[in-house]
């Protein structure tokens, strides 16, 4: 029997940059959180303290920056793959890198072209994996808060002796939805690609009449698939933020589906994968990303 | 000598309440978070445990649900209003009441007239207070994150043997601006004084050249008051989130502007009023608010 | 009419500073976050964007970071009353000084005298102010969280159309108690009043047989001032934890206050003053501090 | 080509549960946050909305508090074994179970047996999961925030073009430690290996001369592995918060290890895996937990 060192990575999380470029007088923002981690050769350090291998953390730091200013960002796929790729190829002992990043959107202030106010919580999202030659893109949202007033129902679940919930056929639907998406290459209109997707994950989160909120999560990831060949499976988690209708009649008051209580905790929490089923193997496209 | 009660109030904080209201198929979603408080004659609970004036907090929570059924909610202003006087006048023992609503912006999803996106972390907040038959509604936002990325300089501050900042005419001002407006009455158009002057703040942001976050300030309260007879005074509280030009001359490369790191902790913190020479004493407006 | 600048101030807040001294081999950690601001004449910065007046708030980051070497830090009371003292002193246009000192517990490790574990969330804190060549302290603790499993009662309140409540001669207490205390000078043993007045809190939360959240509060406001002739006055911010006794009836069991849920929001919010009837005026003690 | 259903599951999450028991006068507090998630046949609500299989997350909800009062809580992992199971046997369509719970401390108020300070932010953790028969526990600790004021050192790293950091013989080591640790099997004593193997992890944490965090790391995680052959792996995310030494030199001072300014944002972030060589297959023990 013996002790011994298993998977691992180490790197700098959550590097807050902010880019600003000019066009003339209009300027435009990019506010990025970075995340990187590295994978190799790395026992060395582990049992001995030597730290020949280890690009240390602070020159991922800088090298994050100094990338920002190489050349234009870009989109965060490209930024990301650009990142990844230079980790590994830098290091013979780094084989491997992860590259997070989350974009901040920022939205212009009409009075004039260099003010801008936040755009909400929402975040656009990459997962880059670099390993060796190969590369992986899984893109996605988080914080991506949504709600029906109608159009949800839920009913037909098993009663055991500890199930008290009555069925509805009409209740609010609320998540916020963490969606990522895998793309089978690395040849995409990222530019495009967010917009889309994200408007197809709306649209279908509104316009399905919901008999379960795992129902609306596989339409989600479905209707993304079916419009995007380049994407190979979708990753939804998505936690029931519950709105109960509060009960009004000690108050001689009917609650005809108008006044809710909005609870914090608990809260369901759904999470499904919808993918293809003649995909290419995911690799290592979600080492280290949450898995259901 | 003796031990005296001082200065007290006790409610309930942070009520979640989202009401749902229905136009034909169109349907609207008003989603607050509602705090209250009473004040009075509340010595007996605090000396013995007697709670005869006690009006429970939990009597306020279902005041706050039944409130929202039995009148439509309108304007927060309106409902804090309804809410503190209707407090007020039910017992004998509250000579005062405080409301806090803060309302959390949603915004359609085009598919459908029953879905929503939730509109960022800003929102639109009020405190009334309201005091036997006197009332004061100071109304505000938070969290409204803005930020320019040029025509902000701050140079000319003294020198002193702990000073090592370098004067500037060229950097980024960020903030999250917390501001809070007295209006002179209540009788006021609340739905569109709201949105006229969140626009006055971000236009005086954005065009206002900055020589200092204090600069700034000030004419963002003042373009308030210039613009809104009704309004007596701005509080504004604002924190300079520091953006760091990274130095990247260790790497070969100038930073004209362009690549900045971010700062969560420490920040600047710019606090101030303006208000009108001759407006009429606050009374109780801003009785538990932040003061500076 | 005219517009005009009210009250204000601006400084630096959140300074994170962790000092290390040693005696020997034994180590000591102090954790502090500090924030300070400024008062006096500065109208030009407002009006202007004239900053000759302003200490840059930088300069102050500087200035806490320098004290901490200059001197031994010690008691977090004494290194703020040394900071404002110093900034006061150090401009002339700056009248008045706040400094607000959190101080973060860690315990040491047994294994040896230079290794320490977090003490949790709980911090002594300070809010210092300066004004010309007077100075109040008034000092604190804040996220003290505390339960009592037993010993709570409430009823008696008063029953309106929207009260639901139901008595209890039983209850849990739990809150997460916020105390300042305003001390009449500064002639003090900072070191021993702390854990002392801390103790004095906790017992009488744990002793005292409470009829309501109110009767606590005044209750441990109280056995400070009888203990400490050196305190004036003590504020109590205290949410009402809710913890719900679950109904397990459906489930044919019964609940003898046992089984709890424990709430998040809505809940609670107690507050109340405490002080001596014939206490020196507060005078600036209070500025910017929060108030009921 | 088709689309399809990937791994899934669903369940409540994070419900807070708190258990007063009474041995005589004295009282012991239990204070749990659970989730539950279930996997199983659950194609049919995903694609069609029909529930028949899908116990409720209120159901969940309703068998964690009604577990609670049935029989005594226990240890953590005992209590999510049971829960976890139970769900198991209790739908033919649910295949398996995982159920998280984290234990936050209390300590007892000397004053009397009935009252409770909050013992910090740390928590004592498990993660169990259930498959058909088979059952897994990985246990753990989180939110542990330790520091040493010596003894670390960090030197020998690569230098690339991008590389500003200065070698050290001593700086701060800090960290908040998760760890997570895998049984070899369920049948322990619960309430003694928590303590013990997080002693063994602070006294490794203390008594390692460290040269890198990721040695630390794995020190810790092969004390545990030593002293309990119970244990087949243990994996510990440890970021490494950053204390910078503050510069004082432009204010005539040296500063020798003595005042540091405690970073925020980035962080290093040092992910790793000690385990043994022999260990059984760990099976489902680690689904949906965090990798590297």
């Amino acid at each position: 029997m013996g002790i011994i060192l298993g998977p691992n990575q180490y790197g700098k999380a959550e590097n807050r940059l902010v880019v600003v470029s000019r066009d003339g007088s209009v300027h435009t923002v990019k506010d990025l959180t970075v995340s990187t981690s590295l994978r190799g050769d790395l026992a060395d350090t582990h049992h001995t303290g030597d730290n020949s291998k280890v690009l240390a953390t602070d020159t991922q730091k800088n090298t994050v920056y100094a990338f920002a200013k190489q050349a234009p960002v870009g989109e965060i796929e490209d930024f990301a793959l650009r990142l990844g790729r230079h980790f590994v190829s830098s290091q013979e002992a780094i084989t491997g890198a992860r590259v997070l990043v989350d974009e901040h959107g920022w939205n212009r202030i009409d009075a004039n072209d260099h003010s801008f106010v936040q755009g909400g919580n929402e975040k656009r999202t990459t997962a880059v994996t670099v390993h060796g030659d190969d590369a992986w893109v899984v893109s996605g949202v988080r914080d991506l808060v949504v709600l029906k007033s109608t159009g949800s129902e839920f009913h037909g679940f098993p009663k055991d002796p500890y199930t008290t919930l009555k069925e509805t056929d009409d209740r609010i639907l609320a998540t916020s939805v963490t969606a990522r998406w895998r793309y089978l290459g690395t040849d995409v209109d990222w530019a495009k690609a967010y917009p889309e997707i994200r408007g197809l994950l709306l649209e279908a989160f509104a316009t399905k009449h919901s008999l379960s909120l795992q129902q609306t999560l596989y339409t989600m990831g479905e209707s993304v698939l079916l419009a995007r060949p380049d994407v190979a499976e979708v990753r939804l988690s998505m936690p029931n933020k519950h709105h109960f209708l509060v009960n009004l009649s000690p108050f001689g008051l009917e609650n005809d589906n108008e006044v809710f209580y909005a609870a914090d905790r608990p809260y369901g929490l759904i999470e499904g994968t919808v993918l293809r089923d003649d995909a290419q193997d995911a690799g290592h496209a979600w080492d280290t990303l949450p898995t259901f």
